[in-house]
């Protein structure tokens, strides 16, 4: 029998995703986003969910672009930096030491530290309570070279993706693969 | 630099998500879903990304409700076993020995094994390419007993959620805590 918890917002795993936009005055700006993920295969297609409030909301409008870093162990510190400050009265990539790159392919800039980011052009927003659903289709996905395994996908272990917990809000690290999917569950068949 | 890898649905982690839905003829189905997530805090709010093709589709626009249940590792085989065979023709609680739980609060169902579950009322559908998303309101989470803290929410490391390898498409562990969130950020500020 299992206890009842209440209506909250608790998903296991969820990503850390750096949010980045040029605001109007053109500043580039990085925020830090747990409500996301993947929603669409073709075309490959990404959401980010914000509050009205941020910052980033309407540049996001503005631009119709953004991108999407993934956080990880080594920049932790400046991942969760940029979810405090606010890009309002801060230029959060100066004061975290964060390098911004413009996107040759959408009107959004990444920060150059982080290992792997999708560059997205808005296609859809969606206002569901008191946050709006950004969805953007993936034009490219940039990653460095060194967390590229033999394939030229990423290796998750070499990315080291930062896991955000929903429910104390910690942040953990990815451990050791235990399965292959579409695979493993074949011996039930 | 980083390098071009192409327009992909790269994004680390992702979760493992059982979605739990009564078909037509009532018969209860569950399927493994990578593409979904929190998507608003107020309502509290979860998506899920399906292809038409899918079983689960249909069941999920005539009972306007489905259940997201969260992979664990004890039960890694049969999260990815309904990921592999079809509800259509197939009784995938009976062969892979799960228990089907009728929601109190939505017309879906849960599997008992898993250790936590978000019952859903379906509240938008957006299509999205090949994909439909639901955007199901969270009306209550239930969890096993022996995975809360003592502040009455679930511990992750108790949990031990499926993390999904969008790029070698493998399941991982969550390994240890390594910061709290909107803390460590703090020191740049």
């Amino acid at each position: 029998m299992k206890q009842s918890i209440g209506a909250k917002t608790l998903l296991f795993p969820a990503p850390v995703l750096m949010v980045g936009t040029y605001d109007r005055a053109g500043k580039p700006n990085l925020m830090n986003a747990a409500w996301g993920g993947i929603c669409s295969s073709d075309p490959p297609c990404v959401t980010v969910s914000l509050r009205k409030a941020r910052h980033s909301y309407d540049s996001i409008l503005e631009r119709k672009a953004f991108t999407v870093g993934i956080a990880n162990e080594s920049k932790m510190t400046e991942a969760d930096y940029v979810g405090i400050a606010s890009g309002r009265d801060t230029d959060k990539f100066a004061v975290a030491g964060l390098t911004p790159v413009r996107s040759g392919l959408v009107d959004a800039p990444y920060a150059e530290e982080f290992p792997l980011v999708l560059e997205c052009r808005l296609l859809h927003t969606l206002e569901i309570g008191i946050h709006t659903q950004f969805i953007g289709e993936i034009v490219d996905v940039k990653a460095d070279r060194d967390t590229l395994s033999e394939d030229g996908l990423p290796d998750i272990l070499k990315i080291k993706p930062l896991v955000f917990d929903t429910a104390h809000r910690g942040y953990h690290s990815v451990g050791p693969l235990l399965g292959k999917a579409f695979s493993i569950g074949k011996k039930l068949i």
